[in-house]
């Protein structure tokens, strides 16, 4: 149907997430017609980001250099760690602009299921990294899941002897209808109350 | 917030169609966690397909060699001759099996508004070939559109001195609910009505 040199571009770009043969077909028509420059520019970004990008030996969150930028910061507050499961969880927090501690990517979820356990996670480091830093809170960040919960009360656990761990609150969304949140999330919520004082 | 090479190749995916912060944000991370091979197969086929990719010079159906298969086939009707905007047209008309003549793609359609002419098309070797080639019959293939019955005119007008033109039925899809058709759809399945013997 295609010739050769489309028909591999357009099965390249149905690897990517949620991208099927349409939208495929359609991604690589419209890259034909652009300039030949903004190909190459894609291209080498790619290969680039690829080849450059690596983790921040203490945290494990996504970098270019061997220390990111957030660890680095002398202005941030030392002893105020936040674990997260991902880099695009750092991103996510840092866009509320309302956290200034560290950070901990812990490199996933601890999922029997999928056969990953503790030992393949940053769980090691996160250990001695409170115990070094004299860390004063751990604030877990983990979304509420099966997978969630568990890699929750494992590092909880762990931490506990050495530092304050709290988790951040699950509830009811901002301009989220309680009449139409479902019930986990309402039971979540009853749970979590607080007083008004 | 992104370091440089994971920033640039967020900004270079956001180009593409379709593809806004978050999704673009997501890719590059899903990109990232994927083996250098495959990343490295993404980029050189999408430099593959910008450089070996081009123009059929009969049809101007997309082709990575001079003349596409299309043309090149001896098997197909020489005589009937399918005009379309776009080399996806091409492609879905394919799809169909039920064509078995030849193609023209235009390369776009005539829209003051865009300031697209008939003369940045590729109308003059269309006539050129119809004249040429002994083509029995032209299909016009274009979508119902003002810009699609414009060139569907404009083209028919050129091409009725040579041969039989002819353009594709427009009336309720298959599966489609009359119920819930649109007005002019409606008004064109009337329009077309056959007579039923």
């Amino acid at each position: 149907m295609y010739a050769r040199p489309l028909a591999r571009l357009i099965e390249e770009l149905q690897k990517l997430p949620g991208v099927g043969p349409k939208t495929a077909q359609r991604l690589a028509l419209h890259l034909l017609k652009r300039p030949d420059a903004e190909v190459q520019a894609l291209a080498q970004a790619l290969v680039d980001a690829k080849s450059q990008m690596g983790y921040c030996s203490i945290c494990f969150h996504l970098s270019s250099e061997p220390v990111c930028d957030i660890c680095k910061s002398t202005s941030r507050d030392l002893q105020t760690l936040c674990i997260v499961a991902d880099s695009r969880d750092v991103i996510a927090l840092e866009k509320t602009r309302e956290y200034r501690g560290k950070y901990h990517v812990l490199g996933g979820l601890i999922s029997p299921m999928e056969g990953i356990g503790p030992e393949q996670l940053n769980i090691g480091p996160l250990v001695h990294r409170v115990n070094q830093d004299n860390i004063q809170e751990a604030i877990i960040a983990i979304s509420p899941s099966i997978e969630g919960d568990t890699t929750t009360l494992y590092v909880g656990q762990l931490l506990k002897p050495f530092t304050k761990v709290t988790r951040i609150a699950f509830g009811l969304p901002m301009g989220g209808d309680l009449e139409y949140a479902d019930e986990v999330t309402l039971a979540r919520a009853l749970e979590g109350r607080r007083s008004l004082d």
